[in-house]
């Protein structure tokens, strides 16, 4: 994290320096360039039209979404290409916004149930979307087992929607240290054994997609087309130490400031789970580290404080402002409403989180 | 949980009963009333003008807030008496906006130290705000020790800083079901000897307040003159854990939809820690409950996802709408634009999450 904060904060803010974020981005669009495999990155981790426009010169094929609302803030931008890698459940009010961004672009959906598949044609989307049949590579989340998906394929097909492909999610890759390299396998073997699966049926099989930041490296490799990965734009304390980033491509951090120093060999600082969020994997001690105390760690959290046990470190005054580098940065950008932009240590800029809080 | 959702919400929603909700402002209301204590909710729970309002048509004698800029949301609403109760730190941008608060209301701020109460006075807010000396009754987050209370008042004091009072959270509550009775013992034993500590220097003590929602109830008594709970309005999992509520008492859910059941065991909602938060004490086991699956419980998060281990409960179909009932309410709340209000199984109203973001 070779770069620092501008003095002119008000914390806690969300910041990205600028130069460690364009460097993430073009290192993923090189890799993925060399290997002719497509990049979609997953817009769930930055939610931001700035950073998707940053990915699209770099040359993303097309974008990922979580849900309908973040397709729509994208769609409304201009992006005509958006895959919502989920299970969408096509009632209600989604069932017309689907339609409205189906007839305008190319919009694919995750499919993982017959009865998820009868609701999409139910709501008049078959020739409007197509499917991407989710399997489960090893996550035990959501997807049917790969032997299962050929039938589901044709189940879909019979209902007259149009099968793009299948898609996976190794998240097992975030299970430990060490993980990821297995979970990227399991990637590319469980969706190998699906395309079969398709083919066996007579479904043509145009795209398979896999993804992670952890795996994406490991996994693009035939038969894998298309690559989804989120979090490698700003990378986090979690990806570092599941040896997917170095410290030193981190381009994220909260800015908090000391407001206490009451309790002997603690600090408290203004960021608490309402900005740094409370996610924490089993095998991670603490909710971030902050540089600018030796690498200390965030022992408790309530929603507006931040405990940091200071170990050996100097307490800083009161006033201070640090920067915690959060375990996972997905939540931490959705908690805010805008990114300070910084170069060199100057705010250069102040993008919007545009998709954040788009839920449904 | 009396009460039922509406056929015609988009999911993930933030849902909150109205009858439910009333229900527990009012007899809040009662309770202090009765015992004649001041009632200053925090406002951070709810973030919403709408429930500020029926807190003050209850009698709440002010209001609490976690930041200047939840201060500055309900100042513009019209609330004139506000406590916020944090170590603030009056640099750069917030100097001037705390300047602009103190000079149109009754301001009152916590202090847990010489250098805060210095920053104070640097911006030129003696005279604009007053000091409320934070103390630490146990939970050693923020907070001086009672015994070092008189000092900390007397060198504020001396700044030309007005000290008001002393105030203190008795956040150990939340360590353990069982735990609120001795916690709520804590806040009035070591208040008490802050106020002590404070009149052996002269300094003339007003207000003596205490507060969270599994303590209020046990504290409400001398010297306590002022009660600060917050999540009481909605309650959720951990409140009726500490049994701090009764389930008939939850006013808020996250309705969701059940968007996948192919991993055998489970269903999937499309919910996560992006609807849900990842709060979860050491004592509990998963991140909600789901009454309409038998008390099922979330036992997985991802972003948008949430795994329900259905136990021997029968799966139920994609696409059917159900409640969770969150660990922890507030943050919660902050990952919300809006609450749909609910009264009866209709959505009556829409009310926004007003001071959601903001943060600093």
């Amino acid at each position: 994290m070779n770069w620092s904060l501008p003095e002119d904060l008000s914390t806690p803010a969300l910041v990205v320096d600028h130069d460690a974020l364009v460097a993430n981005v073009a290192r993923m669009a090189a890799s993925m360039g060399e290997r002719g495999v497509a990049l979609r990155p997953h817009a769930k981790t930055h939610k931001s039209l700035a950073i998707a426009a940053l990915q699209r010169a770099h040359g993303a094929s097309g974008l990922t979404v979580a849900t309908v609302g973040e397709a729509e803030v994208f769609a409304e931008d201009g992006w005509d290409d958006i895959f919502i890698a989920y299970p969408v459940i096509a009632q209600r009010d989604k069932a017309r916004r689907l339609a409205h961004l189906g007839r305008r672009m190319h919009l694919s959906v995750g499919v993982d149930s017959v009865d998820g598949a009868a609701l999409l044609v139910a709501a008049g989307l078959a020739g409007m979307v197509t499917a991407m049949i989710e399997i489960d590579s090893g996550q035990h989340r959501t997807g049917v087992a790969p032997e299962d998906a050929g039938d589901l394929a044709e189940a879909v097909t019979r209902r007259g929607l149009q099968v793009e492909g299948v898609f996976t999610h190794g998240g097992q890759s975030y299970r430990a240290p060490g993980a990821p390299a297995g979970a990227a396998r399991d990637e590319v073997v469980q969706l190998g054994r699906a395309v079969e699966a398709l083919e066996r049926r007579d479904v043509a099989v145009v795209r398979v997609s896999a993804g992670s930041s952890p795996t994406v490296m490991g996994s693009a490799v035939p038969p894998v087309t298309e690559e989804r990965p989120g979090t490698y734009v700003f990378n986090d304390r979690q990806q570092v130490a599941l040896g997917a980033a170095e410290t030193a491509q981190v381009a994220l951090a909260v800015a908090a400031t000391v407001v206490s120093t009451a309790v002997r060999g603690q600090v408290v600082l203004d960021a608490g789970s309402k900005s740094l969020g409370s996610d924490r994997p089993a095998w991670l001690t603490g909710f971030g580290v902050v540089p600018e105390l030796g690498g200390a760690v965030v022992t408790t959290l309530s929603e507006c404080h931040a405990i940091v046990d200071l170990g050996d470190h100097p307490p800083p005054r009161v006033g201070t402002m640090v920067r915690v580098v959060p375990n996972h940065v997905c939540p931490v950008v959705n908690l805010f409403d805008s990114y300070s932009v910084v170069s060199t240590g100057e705010v250069i800029d102040r993008w919007p989180v545009a998709a954040r809080g788009h839920l449904s």
